[in-house]
């Protein structure tokens, strides 16, 4: 259980320690399996993940809605799923004039990378 | 569109390399997007993805249902988790004598991983 006592010690840069270790070297405790079990139902929408994935690759890595709502749903649908991954954690958002701008989270990216690493 | 070109090269070892690039580095295709979304689903829920970190970090990769069924839900209930997590893909399944033994499938979790690393 030495991998559980680990995740128990005082974190000291959070920003680029990921919650968990990879899957394939602990099992994730019920708390963890919350936190991470939403942030992958974020991305368990095609549409989402599609936008998700175009903020992601944005010049930048940031994108105004100007930039990526050309998905094949209406406008508010694609409101709607940005509202979501903000929610989730997975992008940060900022309004600056007449646009809002989306930011992918790295840390939060990093995580679930982490989580699905092989790694023991 | 360079990173979009690359992707329809023809590919030589289908059993190592990803389906995707970094999300950071270009935007999911629609029919990426439809098979990346459905295996993000199937850990969209905590029971299932403590069931599937179970299999993943048990020892040799691979777990008897008797192993893992201790995670506070009904037996039927762990069956159904175990089932979505085959049909996206995730497990594997073998019968050995009374026992469904359960393995991660490395490269679908390698696949996972790769969409979500940074990369340009």
């Amino acid at each position: 259980m030495s991998n559980l006592e680990l995740r128990e010690l005082p974190v000291v840069e959070p920003e680029i320690v990921p919650c968990c270790p990879p899957v394939t070297s602990a099992a994730l405790s019920e708390a963890d399996s919350v936190k991470m079990a939403a942030m992958f139902k974020a991305l368990a929408d095609p549409v989402r993940l599609r936008l998700f994935s175009r903020v992601a690759s944005h010049e930048g890595g940031e994108a105004c809605v100007c930039d990526i709502q050309d998905v094949g749903v209406s406008q508010p649908t694609v409101s709607h799923h940005l509202k979501k991954l903000r929610e989730a954690g997975l992008l940060t958002s900022e309004r600056r004039g007449t646009w809002v701008y989306y930011r992918v989270d790295p840390e939060v990216l990093a995580t679930m990378a982490g989580l699905l690493a092989a790694g023991r």
